[in-house]
């Protein structure tokens, strides 16, 4: 059962250290901190690998990347690498520029992740692009529905075996693999498309939930996406005439600041193949 | 009417892109998003020209610049440049530092904007500073009320004419031109002054509104100008005992959210000289 | 009476230059609006000093800090010296890192700060490094409980003395002293911890307060911590069913907003040893 991922995560409070971009961090610390983290935000190359030390994870976004916080991801994944923490990146925009494509590729090449989590077109795009997953087929059509579920469930296996990382696929359905089994989820509203940054605070609340459920990954890294799609849907009823998608940011927060395990266990729809 | 402008911009779901401050960044990202657009934030030289290449505009916000933003600002300009995107400026705290003045003298001379959106002493400085307006007769009053409306509309026509940019100055009383017309906007409440950033989340939403209305520049920016000053009167109205300015500015953007062509028609109060 | 010192920053609108952390930096301008100052963001070094040189005072918080923001805090911090303005130092996270200590105990003693506001590790960090604080006996308790309140008194007394500086330890139990008197304030909410930047917000408030109160600088703190305190608490009231911590940031700002001269006198729970 995903609750008690939740249970261990309030537990342990997890310490996330966050390279990430400026425009959701806010976000990002206040739902680590809704779901019972701690988040520490540092890019500087030469603060990183203090600040990472002293965590259980490192959560590398690549939004708004500057020279500066890359050469920082690098310096923070080595040292976490090192200290066998877990490292989960967030390929933001990997397909749209020359320079977050191969910063992304690089990164997966040079330090390997526990895991990866973005949208299908980012994901592919790193499957195509890494040396260490040539061969990867990414021939999958560019959303994940009904009809190309069986495809996007082979691609992200197939991917996750390759990469030796636990590949989560976020969108209208969500997919988790870590290689084996492949957790299938329809949480979640559309709506929630309509904030900036839902996929970077689920990004970071995932790295928080990995670390303190490090026997299982792919459950955690499940239990993490269920949380959010859950929280977007329970947030979504408390909406009231009037109220768009900037109360609908704090309204997701909200709920996960308020999810308990039972709650997730009852609400979370997901099936594994 | 203003309204088929605001369904333009749910039609086309216009892109832009965004160099802007890190203070109000998130909120411009929402706003963009209630509004019917997409944001993209990107600031780092190396990055700028593939993303804005995938933009339909480009939005520029000096506040928080810095040296690597900077040479951002002037990569992305001549890229969106030489694709004929939409390119706005905002020169958040021009005049009040000698490289925010610089700065935005310089964008201004050497890209050339569509539109320039700011308070009446920041476009004061640009008309006083930039070689291309030299000539302009910046001797208007400080803040622009009914008792200074003429001279006003005159300095901000002539100042769009010799700029070759739509003009927008904002305040209690907004003024719109291209050099021929000049829309005199009462949309609005003070009380919009006591959130950080809503002069930001207009440059934002009216760099969207130019892209999906490139027929009528200065009608586009009219009718962001009207939908912003709509929405922080519509959500003042959902104010409740207790509230202040962090609920208010979510209001605001909740309000951009659900406004209808309909409901902007109505509720825009404005003229043209 | 705290409550004209609340009085005063409404009169005054102390305008605020702050180089801070990209994380909580929305909400220190909100916070900073909501009591009635100004704010103003600008990290680049070759803008700061114009900047600072308009504002009435300086909050450097170096969370998230990087090398060119460095620079930006010491040509700030030496133009406002120069100026006799207000300078706040906020030590995010020093001890957590040698860069983030060497730094903030740099800034201390190069620049001599009017007031320095941290937790109690910060602070106990700031006081072991300082060349200009060599002796301070930080041997004190790491939490500060009715227990340990004694010594915790004693050390920030003695630490306000030797740095010269306004010192405000905030907690559970919120300690301030110019190294004579001692405020001690037990407002505030457990709760408040569960949000990103309480402690940024209020060094930003805290900024304009001792702009604003010049004559009596212990007294502005230990109004802006209490008023920081009481929001705290009138914002968990106002909560309803279902909100949660991002709710809760908004309410606490919205609390400072409406917050009067009168409700703080009467809310405001502290004594002076």
């Amino acid at each position: 059962m995903l609750g008690k991922c939740l249970d261990n995560v309030r537990k342990n409070t997890p310490l996330v250290h966050n390279i990430t971009n400026y425009v959701t961090v806010n976000d990002v610390a206040n739902i680590l901190l809704a779901c019972g983290g701690s988040p520490i935000m540092s890019d500087e190359p030469e603060d990183v690998e203090d600040i990472t030390a002293i965590c259980g994870g490192l959560n590398i976004n690549i939004g708004t990347l500057n020279q500066s916080s890359i050469k920082g991801m690098f310096l923070a994944g080595k040292k976490a690498k090192e200290l066998d923490h877990i490292i989960l990146l967030d390929p933001v925009g990997a397909g749209a520029s020359k320079l977050r494509t191969d910063t992304a590729v690089r990164l997966m090449d040079e330090i390997g992740f526990t895991a990866i989590r973005g949208n299908i077109s980012e994901i592919k795009t790193l499957a195509l692009g890494s040396g260490t997953t040539r061969g990867v087929d990414a021939d999958v059509a560019d959303t994940v529905t009904e009809d190309t579920l069986e495809g996007a469930v082979s691609f992200v296996k197939d991917f996750a075996r390759r990469s030796g990382s636990v590949i989560a696929v976020t969108g209208a359905i969500d997919l988790v693999s870590d290689g084996d089994k492949c957790y299938v989820i329809r949480n979640g509203r559309p709506e929630m498309g309509r904030i900036t940054g839902t996929g970077c605070q689920l990004s970071g609340m995932m790295t928080a939930y990995l670390v303190a459920n490090r026997e299982d990954l792919a459950e955690a890294a499940a239990a993490a996406i269920c949380v959010m799609g859950l929280a977007g849907e329970i947030g979504w009823d408390r909406m009231q005439s009037g109220d768009g998608n900037s109360t609908y940011r704090n309204r997701i927060i909200d709920a996960v600041f308020n999810m308990d395990a039972q709650t997730l266990d009852k609400g979370a729809r997901y099936e594994v193949r």
